[in-house]
């Protein structure tokens, strides 16, 4: 087995999510065809964050085990023109060789993303599906000194979908940005990992905080409360995209891994 | 009569352009569509530029005469409403009463468009449709060097389409820059008006420069000849964006001005 380390780019508009699943077309579905055609190889993937439905990626990690040795420049090739030709919205940017002791999901040490928000009176008609449309004046600063209520290591209970499977619903926040420039509002998070619905739960949240119907200490009053009523909407997955994700630089073996980092999901 | 002013955004792909016609949707259509549902007027409006199929729009300039006074802001949510409803990628994210001597197009100073490459590998996912994928490596500076060669008065008609209507190939081009901020190239480009395909046949002709097939100085050559074969190939229309006009403080009467500004037409 050839294992390969690959960076994707989605559009997950047109996707149920990430994973492979019954009720329609994935975005892991859509790469695991393209290697099947490109390889003959039927695979399992595995990505390093399990992105909902209308997520987007700029850099999603995956790694692949293929039977035969290939170039990576022509295996990326091979890729991008069986997604192109199936009608695909994912392509994939890069692709590496990596060692066995690679695994995109319990190998990553930070996970970042990217929330945007355009706050404006007008629709969306470029951006639409690409941003949450939100008509109201915002006050990003604001946002951002709420968001800082969230920052460290905390129980995330409020801030977790009532599906979310994790084992536990602490995690550290190691950062999470609100800033602006013109009408568009950007949240920028990173975690080693993250619960599933959390940042869109921190993003509607916030939005309240922007909107001036909730004090800084009103989030961290709802953070306090352990409770999922006490979070605000949860906002919609248009605005989220799964940026980057970064690993040792001396990949460890898995089996050491699992023992030092929470193995739960994340499944923002 | 009452005349407005609306700044408009539009995603140019499922439209055959801003210019009303037989054979499709157009955003002009669209927007006259949606002032008789809101006002049962039947009115012609007037775009600062007319824009190809697929040419996107983020500050379009528009002007309409309705039989009945509006508030500004309930003129923008009833467009913006019946848009909406509609199904139609076009935003209005302004509205303003303009004096009777406003004219959209015949009041222009300067128009502003931006067209966008991105260079890099893998095909576009998220930017699909809003940008020209160029798999091959460029060198920004050079098209930058290139463009330089351009601006000012010049004969055009090495970069107008055959179809061109304009009376005179002779235009005045204030500005073609090129940035770059990753795998994103911008050309930005302002002129009082442009020829018809002529910034696309720009950006065709910059991609040569960037990809080292041309120098600034084959550039150069390829506007003095003066003949629409020496230019490279026309950009698609993917990547061009109407950005912005700039009208006089005081708008001067239409009829004064057709006397001194080129009433051509903006047809990039």
């Amino acid at each position: 087995m050839f294992r390969y380390r690959m960076i994707v780019e989605y559009d997950g508009s047109q996707y149920v999510g990430w994973q492979r699943q019954e009720n329609g077309p994935s975005v892991q579905g859509a790469i695991e065809k393209a290697i099947l055609s490109a390889s003959g190889d039927v695979v399992s993937i595995r990505g390093a964050g399990r992105t909902d439905s209308g997520v987007h990626a700029m850099g999603q990690v995956v790694h692949a085990d293929l039977s035969r040795e290939w170039s990576p420049f022509k295996l990326q090739n091979a890729l991008n023109a069986h997604l192109r030709l199936a009608g695909e919205r994912v392509a994939i940017l890069d692709v590496t060789s990596a060692s066995e002791f690679f695994d995109a999901r319990f190998s990553a040490l930070r996970r970042h993303y990217l929330y945007r928000i355009i706050s404006r009176r007008a629709p969306l008609a470029l951006e639409a599906g690409k941003a949450w449309f939100v008509a109201k004046t915002m006050d990003h600063e604001v946002m951002h000194a709420a968001a800082q209520t969230l920052v460290g290591k905390h129980d995330f209970t409020t801030f977790r979908s009532a599906h979310c499977q994790a084992n536990s619903p602490v995690r550290t926040l190691d950062r999470l940005d609100v800033t602006r420039s013109g009408d568009l509002i950007e949240i920028r998070a990173t975690a080693q990992s993250f619960l599933h619905n959390q940042i869109r739960s921190f993003a509607g949240t916030l939005k309240l905080a922007g909107e001036g119907r909730w004090t800084p200490d009103d989030v961290r009053a709802a953070l306090e409360a352990r409770d999922r009523k006490a979070c605000g909407p949860v906002a919609p997955p248009d605005g989220l995209y799964f940026m980057q994700v970064d690993y040792p630089d001396v990949i460890v073996d898995r089996r050491q891994e699992t023992e030092t980092t929470d193995d739960d999901d994340d499944l923002s």
